[in-house]
C-alpha cells in the first residue's frame, strides 16, 4: 500500500478502504507519511468527497490516534456538549451545571478562542484561581464528587487531527463537510461520553453562514456519532446575532451566572434549556415535556448554580464571583456606543463583533496571543431592536483607552440601522437526530 | 499574496494571475513555498485545470527558473526536436545528423531512460569514449563547426520543473495536460532554439495511450511554443509498435547507423525523414516537397552519415563504430523466441516489450540504476506481420543467461497472434501547427 495510490484512488472518484484510511492517518501520527502526501490527499478529499462510511472510519482513526477518556468508572449517565463556535456562547457554563443538577455527568473537555470566536477555557480562567489542567485522576474525582468538571483539552486528544487540522489550515482544504465532521467527532468520541449535544451554529457569526450548510454538518456529525454507538442530537441554532448580550471572558461568565440566578437574557436560557433536555431525552429521563420540566426545575431551584458553585470550588477557583459581580469586572476605560439615527437594526454582521472584542483585546489572533480578561462589551440593542439617535447600542470596555474609538468605528461598520422592523428568526433554528439521517 | 489564497482560488476554479504563478514557482526554486503548498495546488489543478495563458506563464516561470541557453552566437537556424518516449526511438541519432547536412544547426541537450522507454544520451554513450558532459563553450564550438552536438541535460535547465515533477511523481498529479505541456515546454524553451520539432506518441508504448490524449498534448505544447514566440510543429506518431527492430542501447545505434546508409527500418526513415522536413519547412528551405526532397538527399547522398561521423569525432567517441558492426556487439547470451501458432501477430503491447528489454538488462526501473549497453531485442516480425509456428519473432540479448527464459515469457505475453491481418496505422497520424490551434 502506498499514499500515492491512495491519492490516484480518490482522485479517480472511489472510495478509500478502511485499511487504506487507517493507513493514510497511522502515517500521519508516526510521520512516515509526508505532508505534502496528506495535502495532496486533502484536496482530492475536497474535490470527491467521502462516503459516510469513510468518513466514520477516518474519524475513527483519528480518534485512536490517541488517548481515548476511559469513563467507565464513573456511575452514571455521561453527557458532553460541543458547539461549532460563535460569538458570545458561553453556554457550556450554563448547560453544565444544569446537566449535573439534573444527575446527569458532565466530564468536559473545553477549548480556547481563536479569531472571532470565544474559548470556554479563557472564560473558566477569568475567575480567580481557577485551574483548567487537572491529573485525569483529579478529574475524574471532581466528576464523581459533584457531577461535573470542565478542563482544557490535553495535547494527547486525537493527535492527527491536530496535525491534519493545521495542514488544512494552510493548503485551503478547510471546507469540506466530511472533514469537518470528523475533526469534530474524533474529539468528541475520544471524550468517552455516552450522548453528546451538538449545538452546530448557523449565521454571520457562525462558520457555517447558512441554516443549509449547519444542516448538512450537523447530518454528517449525527451520522458518526450513531455510526459508532453513541447517542447524538444535533441543535441548529441562531448565530446571525451574538448570544446573549455579553461578549468578552469576566463579561460573559457574569452574564452565565446570573442566568443561573434566573436573570438571563432569554436566547441563553432558551438555548441552555434545550441543550439539557435533549441530553436528559437521551438519558431516558421520560418524554420531551417531562426533561424540559426537569431542567426548568434545576434552574428555578437554585439546585443548578449550587453545582456551578461546586464545580469553582474543586477547581481551585474563589467562588465568591458568585455573590460579587465586582469581581468578574469589566476593563477599566469604556465608551458608549450611540445609534446614528432613528429605525431598527436590521441587520448584524456577528462575525464582525467578534473581531470589535478581539480589537478591545478579549481575543486571539495568534494561538498564543494574551487576553484581556476584562476586555468586551455588553450589547444594549440586538437585531430587531427599534433604536432613536443617540440611545445606547453598546458599551465597550477595554484596558486601554485608545482602543475604543477604533473599535466603537468597527462596531458601527458591523450594525445596520433600517427603517423597517426585520423578521428575527427563533434561538433554536431545527433539531437534528439519527431518526433524520 | 500568500500560497493558501492562491490555491483556494484556484480551488474554485478562477484564474491565477501571471503575479501568482510566478510566486509560486520563485518560492519553489527558493524553498519558501512549502512541497505541502506545492501538491495541494498541484492536485487543484488537475481538477480546475489551467487556461492557455496560465499554462504559458507557468511554462515560463519555470523556464526561467534556471539556466537559458544562449544560441545568439551559433550562426544559422537553430533547431530542436524532443520525443514523447517510446520503445525503440533512436530517432534523434538520425534527425541530428540528417538536419546539420541540410544546414540546420542542432544544439540539442537529451536526458537518460527510465521505466519503459530508453534515452539517447544512454544509446550515444555505447559508442566508446562518447563524452555526453562538455562546457558550454565546447557544447557551442562543436556545434558551429561540425552543425550538430547532444549532451546530457544539464541539472540547471529549469530546476523548478525539476522539483515539481519529482513531487507530481509521489502525489498523484502527473495527469494533468497543462502540467505534462508546461513542463516539456520549460525544458525545451530554455534550450534556446528557433524551432522545435515534437514528437508525440500514441499508442501501447506510449505515455499518450490514444492519438486523441496524444493530439490534445500536442496542441497544449505548440500553443505554449508559440506564444513564447518560437516556431513549433508537432508530429503524433505511432507507438502502438516499438519504431524499428532494434530496442536496446547498442542495437538502436547500430539501427540508427545503417538507417543513415539507407538500410534502415521503413518507419525509422519515414519518421527520420518528416521530422527533417517539419524543421526546414520552419527554417525556410522553401515548400514542403522542396524540403522532403532536400531531407531524401542529405540521406542518400551520405553526407547525414558524415555528419553523424563528425558529431562521435568531436564527442570524443570511436567513430569506427560507424563501418564495424562489431563494435556496437550484442550481449554475450541470445535467444531467439518463436512463433507458438500459425497467424498474424495482430497487437503488441509496447510498454511490455520496453519493460522485457529493462528485465534484459537494458533499462533502468530506479534513476541511477547501471545500464547493460549490449541487452536488448531485435524484432523479426511486427504488428501486422504473418508469422508460422515456430519462425522467429524476436532475438533477445542478455549477458545473464537466467534473463532470457524470463524475458521470453514476458515477451510472449506482450505479443498477440490471430487469425485475420489486422489493419496498421501509418508510422505519421497528424501533423499539428499553430495554424491548428
Amino acid at each position: 500500500m502506498t499514499m500515492v495510490d491512495i491519492i490516484l484512488k480518490k482522485k479517480r472518484g472511489e472510495a478509500l478502504t478502511d485499511d487504506e484510511l487507517r493507513f493514510w492517518i497511522n502515517g500521519v501520527v508516526d510521520r512516515s507519511v509526508s505532508d505534502y502526501h496528506s495535502a495532496a490527499l486533502l484536496m482530492a478529499i475536497c474535490f470527491q468527497g467521502l462516503s459516510e462510511h469513510e468518513t466514520a472510519t477516518l474519524t475513527e482513526a483519528m480518534m485512536r490516534s490517541g488517548d481515548v477518556a476511559d469513563l467507565s468508572d464513573i456511575d452514571g449517565f455521561t453527557v458532553d456538549k460541543h458547539s461549532t463556535g460563535g460569538v458570545g456562547d458561553k453556554t457550556t457554563l450554563v448547560v453544565a451545571p444544569l446537566a449535573a443538577a439534573c444527575g446527569l455527568k458532565v466530564a468536559k473537555m473545553s477549548g480556547r478562542g481563536l479569531g472571532h470566536t470565544g474559548g470556554t477555557i479563557d472564560k473558566l480562567e477569568s475567575i480567580d484561581g481557577f485551574q483548567t489542567t487537572l491529573s485525569a485522576q483529579r478529574f475524574t474525582q471532581i466528576v464523581k464528587e459533584h457531577g461535573l468538571c470542565v478542563i482544557a483539552q490535553s495535547g494527547d486528544i486525537a493527535p492527527a487531527d491536530k496535525a491534519l487540522y493545521a495542514l488544512r489550515d494552510v493548503t485551503g482544504t478547510v471546507d469540506n463537510l466530511s472533514l469537518i465532521a470528523s475533526s469534530i467527532m474524533s474529539k468528541k468520541l475520544a471524550s468517552g461520553a455516552k450522548a453528546l449535544v451538538l449545538d452546530v451554529k448557523a449565521g454571520s457569526g457562525a462558520f457555517m453562514k447558512t441554516a443549509e450548510d449547519a444542516i448538512a454538518l450537523a447530518k454528517a456529525m449525527v451520522d458518526i456519532g450513531t455510526r459508532h454507538g453513541r447517542e447524538v442530537t444535533a441543535l441548529i441554532t441562531d448565530m446571525d446575532r451574538p448570544l446573549g448580550f455579553a461578549v468578552g471572558n469576566a463579561l460573559e461568565v457574569r452574564e452565565a451566572i446570573n442566568t443561573l440566578k434566573g436573570n438571563g437574557p432569554a436566547d441563553l436560557t432558551e438555548l441552555s434549556l434545550s441543550i439539557v433536555t435533549a441530553m436528559l431525552t437521551m438519558a431516558g429521563h421520560g418524554s420531551e415535556a417531562d426533561c424540559r420540566k426537569e431542567a426548568e426545575t434545576a434552574l428555578s431551584s437554585g439546585n443548578a448554580l449550587k453545582k456551578l458553585r461546586a464545580m469553582i470550588r474543586a477547581q481551585g477557583g474563589d467562588d465568591a464571583v458568585i455573590d460579587n459581580d465586582d469581581l468578574l469586572c469589566p476593563a477599566p476605560y469604556s465608551l458608549a456606543v450611540t445609534a446614528p439615527e432613528n429605525g431598527y437594526i436590521v441587520k448584524t454582521d456577528t462575525e464582525a463583533i467578534g473581531r470589535v472584542c478581539t480589537l478591545l483585546g478579549a481575543g486571539r489572533t495568534k494561538k498564543d496571543d494574551p487576553i484581556d480578561m476584562g476586555a468586551g462589551l455588553i450589547l444594549h440593542k440586538k437585531t430587531g431592536d427599534a433604536v432613536c439617535a443617540g440611545e445606547t447600542l453598546a458599551v465597550l470596555y477595554a484596558s486601554e483607552e485608545h482602543l475604543l474609538t477604533v473599535a466603537r468605528d468597527a462596531f458601527l461598520s458591523a450594525v445596520r440601522i433600517g427603517v423597517q422592523s426585520p423578521s428575527t428568526p427563533p434561538i433554536i433554528l431545527k433539531t437534528v437526530t439519527a431518526k433524520d439521517i
